[in-house]
């Protein structure tokens, strides 16, 4: 098993990079039936003729999908435990590509009430099997002190 | 059917209020089972000893819920299409939670290079069934002009 970092082990500059996820056309359906019922989500016809030119995965499916990959990658100790995120997506996810996730540390900043934590800034760029950028997200996470 | 709305129709300050969405504790643990498997997220003995203190909704399931009374609640033509999204997570949505979501439209920026179009920056607060706040997203969405 990955050895679990604290925030003394954590420094800017740092990079994690996941495994990868492949996502087809049936699990873009499933995800957007449940969460973001839209026809350029739902239906290969029916997404022809939408701004999205055929079928793309919901934006917060590939949010999902990046944190299945980035849980697998940054192995904080005590859990990923997010405040927030600030996301963008350049691209949408099509069926059949494959995503890997680069995460990098951008700042850390102690926490002045509790000395025992900070807060991590990390960007996670979700990046398809062509090299080109779907989402980027510049997430604040907590990581603890040794005990 | 809710008339469909276009950039013109819309204005700064305008509310939209959605349906409610009651979530499970067994619909927290199938999305973490495939999006974040982390033991806060999958089983309620696990979860009594981390941070969250009992069993709490990945965030990014906050996210999609979200979406889901969002879609439900902004009629934009051509669907909601978005850029990004600035989001943070107050507190944890709990088993048992019924959310429901106010969005209000923050500004309205016509497209410089493309005039048919505009983005409208819109702030989804979700809340639970006691009032309080568990995630505020400020999110940028794509509006059309009319034809």
């Amino acid at each position: 098993m990955t050895q679990k970092l604290y925030l003394e082990d954590l420094k800017t500059g740092d990079v994690f990079k996941s495994g990868e996820y492949a996502i087809t056309a049936e699990e873009i359906k499933a995800f957007a039936g449940r969460y973001d019922p839209q026809p350029f989500h739902l239906d290969e016809e029916a997404a022809r003729d939408t701004f999205f030119q055929g079928l793309a995965a919901s934006g917060w499916h590939t949010c999902a999908i990046t944190m299945r990959l980035f849980v697998g990658s940054v192995p904080i100790a005590g859990g990923l435990i997010g405040a927030g995120s600030d996301v963008s997506w350049s691209q949408p996810t099509r069926p059949g590509d494959t995503l890997h996730v680069d995460s990098t540390i951008l700042d850390i900043t102690p926490s002045r009430s509790k000395p025992d934590r900070g807060i991590v800034t990390i960007q996670s760029d979700t990046i398809n099997q062509r090299g080109e950028l779907c989402q980027r997200a510049v997430s604040r996470v907590l990581a603890f002190k040794r005990g």
